[in-house]
């Protein structure tokens, strides 16, 4: 990263703004009235040849004229200058451009933007926008936009690819009383991405927690590899999730991988928490700015009412952090402090009567007890009680306890007063909202943090025994004949190579070679016929399984050929593909994507009816360990099957487990050729008995004539 | 319904508070002071004995001693005293009793509840509660409450079983800017239970919308019957869904019903609306109360910001109202009104440069359109428009639209402009919210409402051609032999004199027997061991199946009993059943239970892997009509299967559904004798060639010796 320059881009010392007017209105005003308005400290530089002062600082022609260093250059003249104006920042020695101006790559001038950045990268400076709304920074006094104000401080950096949605988010930060440190506008992102910013905020000491609004990333793989190296929580909203829209896709598992899945594997794959919504992102920020991660699954519950309690304890279950009993001598002391009808249970319920001392010798003990990962405190208002108080009783009980690792969240629901001692809270540190489900969510979100940062991992050891060039030369040769789609014969010789056990499968041109090719492989085999223009060949009667003598495949050869010819009298065939018959057994379908944002990435189901009507599936961004597959073969809701339900023996996961390894480095290593892949179906059997990839199917990118 | 006498409870003309008191501090104090307050403007009479006067009211020593009539009495004094207060009110005439006081059911004291529930309908009274809040009502202007104050006027009635929650939830009411005319604290319903409520609050002139926090139901059907007998919108939240703290259950559909299953169909067939969580019972209840159903799919967002825009396209896929595109001649129209550069499909983006004219223009020409039959209008505060301008002009647009019969809702995202501009539409009958999700949401909310009133239906027609009677007399003589589980055999006969398809099976208790059943049937046949002490007959070795000659027969029988007494000696054997072979076919899995709350309950999923491990089983409260079962069989996710996916012929779901629908009936004629069914596996064969019940279970309720 080069970091002074990206520093200098967000958070200058100095900053020229090109396009500066005196005229109210224009967006060059605004961007230097907001300059003075947020207390700027650093220089201030108009540009405008046509002016000699722009609202009190000394106006000049170009950056060029400008005495001193210049550390960003805001730019808000027409598109159509941009190129001209990044020379000139160049020349002068610019770190960063914040173009504010649109009129690029959004109307469809992409050679624009390309230009402004190709000129910018030779003089070293980095471009943020175009067609954005600018940077906002509390700990920097700057408010380099067009953006009305500051936001609310916080602890938080929210980097918003909507210009629109970060200038409300801006206003709104006062009414949620959710503080950030920076707003961040992004926009057509021609240079500096969601990945430079995850990597430029994960070292600055001003952020606590990275906000993201993403709707679309760019270099998915630096994101998440950035995000990986971060220690700080990054929560993001992706928008963009709905199916409607998904692209068609040319493989089975293409089909499946729809708008979102692969964002959601890839996000957890990096350790990126999810938000929801918008509310549920300024919700979650809150928490992951102001509390550490819940660094295990014990969550209790302390109450002054059932009905929050119970409550509670649904949205518990539903995201993902499900209430336990909390242990006898925590249930005794808890006890202590409450009436009779009380309960030390979890949630425990200090019921109506609870004033600050019970919610204070709770709150203190319960923090404080090894058993609790993290806390969530619930209040409803009531006439006898003064929300205030309460808040103050939990904020102090806190604060004595001297545990400052692991979280609390609160929630009052209640009226003004209730706002006020959350407000309180949250000026103390203690996240608070005003349901108990939002403070059950916030507390998921931060145990989501911790357990996605211990199981994010995006490199497994490597198989050393690939034969990554033998696999290219096969490619290399289909290429020659002009495929695009290698036949079952080839996808399964490039399997081989990366060590995937595939049912042997041979190619024969006349009955005696058909008959020779069965001997050597071994009765029971699979005759199918091999023709790039017969893609069902079943329907096409070109298959025959289970043929067990010579005589048989003599007749059934003739047959397959006879059929394929009425079938479709001009069809090309090849062949006759003789092939291994591998037993039954459980049937799993391995298949991959080379996702646009993502790359390779690989995908595991059951096969059939799981796959083609439950969408049984998930995905990975390839590659993944043996131990990361292993996870995939308990992610989908069938997982049980292979574990060995309903009396059946537990299939071999650990073979399973290796192949899907092995299958996503080849994926990978064979990026630049692959587009999608489908091994289907791949038989499973009992453990140590392994697993066979029955069909395959390999399609290569269109990249080469 | 006594209208009259609920009258008299939940809107009195005149009040008796027993307990009433001088002392600050005391319910009998508070209560008496709420009323005044809250300019209560009917007669109140303070009950004390030994005061002269409470607050300025003349206090009688008794309720015989007020002169004038009491509507209601408020009894806040011990429960000891209940019994003997509550005769005293009886003989006064009083209709209603409030019981505010606690010290009941809900801490073992359920027989003083009784005593008081029974002496008074000796009088004709009416009790609700105890162990509650009170009642409130802004169109009474009677706070008969110890929450502190009547809340944000509105036109929504709000029942809670929580007493705390509803305090809480009172002083929310004006922080959340969403009114109420009523809150109801309804406590331990010994009389007065939410199925009175919806009936009451049904034909109550004052309600527009009934919102419900439900811990549990009592009288489930009659909730549901009330519910759809009424014509205003219901939304309930109802707590304590979580799997925690399910009860064990005998039965495979028992053990699927879980804590949540069947209150989702229940509310479901009685067209009651859904609120996930607490903010969203409030959201929703805002858009019920001020709009009408949506009675269409096609809903339109319009938008001046393409981020909001986006997550609000996702956020109605997540809520099942996905967008559709607008026809042409829509989006033609609202081209005019926005930049080149602005998208008139669905979401309708005006672009930033929106201001009030195109936001009216587009809203009112949308709005009156009848392609649209939901309307959800976003906006992103900027700092070049206003938020209140905006705001006006949807509203005006709304107005001159003259529409009257479709919903809209609005969301703006923004700082204190757009939060008062929000409320200034609630204000003015448009409900608005601070996120594009939950104005989706709270869309989907009045397409839910429509939705389920077009399909809500308990009742469908009966089937005559059954014989109930002798279902009885199995039942009953199975009972003499001290049984609570039906045999497969006595099972089987209930099941057929419902008209329900069964395999054949008879009893053979000798090898000749066995062999002349077989005949009569007709082989192939299956032979099963028949004794009450061997549930897993495979495991005793105690099944054979495909049996062919009467050889066999008399082979398989000795070997049966052999395995029978060698897997358990004084298992005590009945016989071997003889059972019609029927061909195999798709395995579906018919059940019941008989739930506490809603009473005999059908349940309806795929055989094997897909109920046992993936759960994908639909419920409903019985009995249902064909047409309902029907949707049951696309219900589950893989209802697919049955509609003949993969190439597989289509399954004869029409019998299929009259199938369960005829089991739903005989479930509920016998739902005082039956506790729980399994018909595990039902074969289903292809259109037209009808199903069949292969094995079946029945056990009985135990409530006779």
């Amino acid at each position: 990263m080069d970091l002074e320059v990206l520093n200098g881009l967000l958070r200058p010392k100095s900053i020229a703004v090109i396009g500066a007017s005196n005229k109210k209105g224009k967006i060059g005003y605004t961007v230097v009235e907001n300059l003075i308005e947020s207390q700027y400290q650093g220089a201030v530089y108009p540009i405008n040849p046509r002016e000699a002062e722009v609202q009190g600082f000394k106006s000049y022609p170009s950056v060029l004229d400008v005495p001193g260093d210049i550390d960003a250059a805001v730019m808000v003249v027409p598109a159509k200058f941009s190129v001209q104006v990044t020379e000139e920042c160049g020349q002068k020695g610019v770190k960063g451009l914040i173009i504010i101006a649109s009129g690029f790559s959004e109307v469809g001038r992409k050679d624009l933007e390309e230009q402004v950045v190709k000129t910018a990268h030779r003089y070293g400076m980095r471009v943020l926008g175009p067609n954005i709304v600018g940077i906002l920074s509390n700990s920097d006094d700057c408010n380099a936009s067009f953006a009305p104000f500051l936001p609310l401080p916080g602890k938080a950096a929210l980097v918003s690819q909507s210009g629109a949605l970060l200038i409300a988010m801006d206003a709104s930060t006062y009414t949620r009383r959710v503080g950030f440190d920076k707003l961040v506008s992004i926009g057509n992102m021609s240079d500096v991405n969601f990945a430079d910013m995850v990597e430029w905020l994960g070292q600055d000491e001003t952020t606590a927690c990275i906000s993201l609004y993403i709707e679309g990333l760019k270099d998915g793989r630096r994101f998440m590899k950035n995000a990986l190296n971060t220690s700080k929580p990054i929560i993001a909203l992706k928008s963009g999730v709905s199916a409607h829209g998904a692209a068609a896709a040319a493989s089975h598992t293409g089909s499946l991988a729809g708008a979102g899945q692969i964002y959601d594997a890839a996000f957890e794959q990096a350790g990126v928490v999810r938000a929801s919504d918008l509310n549920n992102l300024f919700d979650r920020t809150l928490a992951l700015s102001l509390q550490p991660p819940m660094r295990g699954d014990n969550m209790l519950v302390i109450t002054n009412g059932g009905g929050v309690g119970v409550l509670a304890t649904d949205a518990a279950e539903r995201f993902g952090v499900p209430l336990r009993f909390a242990p006898e001598e925590v249930q005794t002391e808890l006890k202590k402090h409450m009436p009779e009808f009380g309960s030390a249970k979890n949630p425990v319920d200090l019921t109506g009567m609870a004033g600050r001392d019970w919610y204070q010798h709770s709150v203190q003990y319960a923090f404080a007890h090894n058993w609790v990962n993290g806390l969530v405190v619930l209040y409803c208002e009531t006439a006898m009680t003064d929300p205030m108080d309460i808040a103050q009783g939990i904020e102090e009980a806190v604060r004595l306890s001297g545990i400052t690792d692991k979280p609390i969240t609160v929630s009052f629901v209640g009226g003004e007063k209730s706002d006020t001692a959350m407000r309180w809270l949250v000026e103390h540190g203690i996240p608070a909202y005003d349901g108990p489900d939002i403070a059950v969510n916030a507390m998921a979100a931060l145990r989501e943090y911790a357990r996605n940062k211990e199981l994010a991992n995006m490199e497994g050891p490597r198989f050393s025994d690939v034969d990554e060039e033998a696999a290219r030369a096969i490619i290399a040769k289909a290429r020659e004949n002009g495929c695009c789609n290698l036949t079952e014969i080839e996808s399964k010789k490039v399997f081989k190579t990366y060590g995937l056990p595939v049912a042997r499968t041979e190619m024969a041109t006349s009955e005696d070679e058909a008959v020779r090719l069965a001997e050597e492989i071994g009765y029971p085999i699979v005759m199918k016929i091999m023709s790039p223009d017969i893609l069902h060949k079943s329907d096409a009667g070109g298959v025959k399984v289970n043929v067990k003598t010579s005589a048989e495949v003599h007749e059934f050869y003739r047959e397959i050929l006879k059929n394929a010819q009425a079938y479709k009298a001009d069809a090309r065939i090849q062949g006759v593909a003789i092939q291994e018959m591998a037993p039954w057994a459980t049937e799993v379908i391995i298949g991959s994507v080379n996702d646009p944002t993502f790359g390779p990435s690989v995908m595991f189901g059951l096969g059939g009816i799981f796959v083609e009507i439950l969408k049984d599936v998930t995905f990975r961004v390839a590659p993944v360990s043996p131990d990361q597959a292993f996870k995939m073969l308990e992610d989908i809701k069938a997982g049980a099957i292979l574990a060995g339900a309903r009396g059946e023996a537990p299939k071999d996961r650990q073979a399973l487990a290796e192949v899907l390894s092995r299958y996503s480095q080849m994926i990978t290593d064979l990026g630049d050729e692959i587009a999608e892949t489908d091994a289907n179906p791949v038989l499973v059997y009992e453990e140590g008995e392994g697993a066979i990839v029955v069909d395959a199917r390999i399609i290569l990118k269109e990249h080469r004539a």
